[in-house]
């Protein structure tokens, strides 16, 4: 048997033993494991710093450094995250609803762990830890394949969290990690239908398209986010230029960004003027039509591609309509089902915007920035859904879960 | 633009107008739908034999012939579940949760249709209807790629409910067929995820199989069912009895139907004995163990496949077992995730079954026949998800749903 079939396998009857597993038994792993990282941060460190090293040798860009390289501080979140999530409620074993039927039949739908989930992940050492905690709370078994640049780093935090659960007498194949890092093994991995339940990619637009394409296996698609901000004719001025500067600076590379701005031309040019000019002072590059740069000549003229660009950069596009429906056509035209935003104050148009958006968030008066696991109020966060099978926007510990029918009789036939 | 993308395109427009459509307007076309059915029943009928002759003229089996047919009594049966579809609740614009964030937001939950489904489908022209029916309910638009043995029918019946829709001002479009039945439109359209939200596969394994493995838009998995029923040692015979005659005979080629039985040894010899009996005298083969055929001398040596068959026919394997957990290891190992029983009076083991059986639906003392949107209160079916994202087991309209956040503020930034 190969080594991917091997931790199939090992993951499938790790999955088994922990659905039966109660939450403080799982609570206890999860306490161990926190514990684990931050007394071994020391050889997490001299790991990572392995992968750092290696990563500056090929000339990584510095940001992308960033991202990979671990500190004491970034180490003690992680153990943090774990603590977090020990704290929340295990949503699995919940009774979803109960019937009973005329023939006397009673119809319980409980919740349950999904078996075995997958992630893929780019170079960020941080959702090693995160991705366990989250499926070790909801009794799944995890297959993680991150990236050839964090593997020193990986191996390692794989390694204390498998050891943290074995000195609590917790199955350790709950966590397993594929060390292979080529891509054949990962398009290998994709096909395990057999053993794995559900695949999350997690980071860029390409490694999400490649799993979309390539996997088997159900995705859950994630985290690109094309957002828009409309300001319509009625809306308050001070408002408009609070909501579309933080929904485009206040954080510049997340999913949750606001990208392009839609505006009513009715609003009139000074408020049109008035927000450009607070976008462009806080260094933000305007791409305008051809309206928007008759009022804010600084601003540079936008190429169709630009409304379908998720920037994730101090750049945004801004387009002028004449009516809402131009606007909820355009927006629909070009969002990637993530949030959307408008500001107003006429009650059938916000209405109106609500309804016809298609997106996991559409928000009236507020800064699309909200849409986050722990904003929402579901203190955890496995990424962004962006389609609309199973999981819809911020995936909390019930997104990792399932139900089944659970039905006692007592003779029964049809 | 070829033929298929501009199907796409009518029905993701059709789709924007569907959700924006009440629940009065889309039961009119569901009535007027079911009214022109019977009304031009011969014209179905017509083109049904077109369909017919020519699957007799290529030698066609019996048992698919009449599963292709169309008669008065079953045209009238597809009118009906249109009628019972109107009568049903629709799901879509249910508020599931609201909270009020600490800063003041509204976050909503609100259901809504999923947009464009997709379903691929073979030989039974009743699909054609009941399909519609369901996605048209649930605000959905529905491209439907049926086999090319009904093509005529299913080009009448679409023609006969899009001129219904018309009839009513209601989007045509929002039922759409594709006509090329050839495999690489078929392929073609498992690519389209521009445009199609979901793709339900309908008809046999092979079928399923082949949309999983070539569809990237995400797929519903519905349907192999090789279902168990485990007769634990204080199980009471005549109930036993009763439960295995009821889910292997009542209905063969159904995926709810039991195609393995697991018997714990201690019952004894005699009521061993007295099941295989009952079987044989329903006229079912049985393929048992060793430990079976000594018992049972009539019955042929079930070999390893025979443990993973949907036979779908008059046949039964039989395994026995020295302990519960024997039988839950075997059923999990062999099931497909369907629905899987327990005859027993021992509280404990009906717990530890329910708990650590791995399927849409577990049962305690009742037939797995109970699987069904109907016997289960949905008053309506989509078929039997096996896949554990988004819906699991029988699916009703709930299932061609999904969810979005509805985020109302007053000038909330991060």
């Amino acid at each position: 048997m190969d080594g991917l079939n091997c931790i199939g396998k090992r993951a499938k009857a790790a999955a088994y033993s922990m659905k039966l597993l109660g939450q403080t038994e799982k609570n206890k792993g999860l306490h161990k494991a926190a514990e684990c990282l931050r007394e071994r941060a020391r050889e997490i460190l001299e790991s990572n710093y392995l992968d750092v090293q290696e990563a500056e040798r090929k000339g990584m860009k510095a940001s992308l450094v960033d991202r990979l390289r671990l500190t004491d501080e970034r180490i003690h979140s992680m153990a943090e995250g774990l603590m977090q999530i020990e704290a929340l409620e295990d949503p699995t074993g919940d009774i979803l609803y109960g019937k009973k039927r005329p023939n006397g039949l009673m119809i319980g739908k409980k919740r349950v762990p999904l078996g075995v989930v997958g992630i893929i992940y780019e170079s960020r050492p941080n959702v090693t830890a995160d991705a366990f905690g989250l499926c070790f709370k909801t009794g799944n078994a995890v297959i993680l394949r991150g990236g050839s640049d964090a593997i020193h780093s990986n191996k390692k935090i794989v390694q204390i969290l498998r050891e943290a659960l074995k000195e609590e007498g917790l199955p350790e194949d709950a966590i397993l990690l594929i060390e292979d890092t080529s891509r054949d093994t990962a398009t290998k991995f994709m096909g395990m239908n057999e053993y794995v339940d559900v695949l999350i990619p997690r980071g860029g637009a390409g490694l999400i398209q490649s799993v979309v394409q390539n996997s088997t296996i159900p995705v859950i698609e994630t985290g690109t986010g094309n957002c828009h901000i409309y300001i319509d004719e009625t809306a308050d001025l001070d408002m408009a230029v609070k909501i579309v500067v933080n929904g485009k600076t206040q954080r510049l590379g997340v999913c949750n960004a606001c990208e392009s701005l839609v505006v009513h031309q009715k609003i009139g040019e000074e408020a049109v003027y008035a927000i450009c000019k607070a976008l462009e002072d806080k260094g933000v590059e305007i791409r305008g039509c051809e309206r928007t740069k008759d009022i804010y000549p600084s601003s540079s003229l936008a190429l169709e591609e630009d409304y379908g660009t998720e920037y994730l950069d101090a750049i945004i596009s801004v387009k002028m309509v004449d009516s809402i429906e131009e606007a909820i056509f355009h927006i629909n035209k070009y969002n990637t089902g993530h949030s959307e935003a408008i500001v107003t104050n006429n009650y059938a148009n916000a209405r109106k915007f609500l309804d016809e958006i298609d997106a996991a968030a559409v928000y009236v008066n507020a800064s699309t920035r909200f849409t986050d696991g722990y904003e929402f109020g579901f203190g955890a966060e496995m990424g962004i859904s962006t389609q609309k099978l199973h999981v819809r926007g911020p995936m909390g510990l019930e997104a990792l879960t399932t139900m089944k029918y659970v039905i006692e009789g007592d003779g029964q036939i049809r």
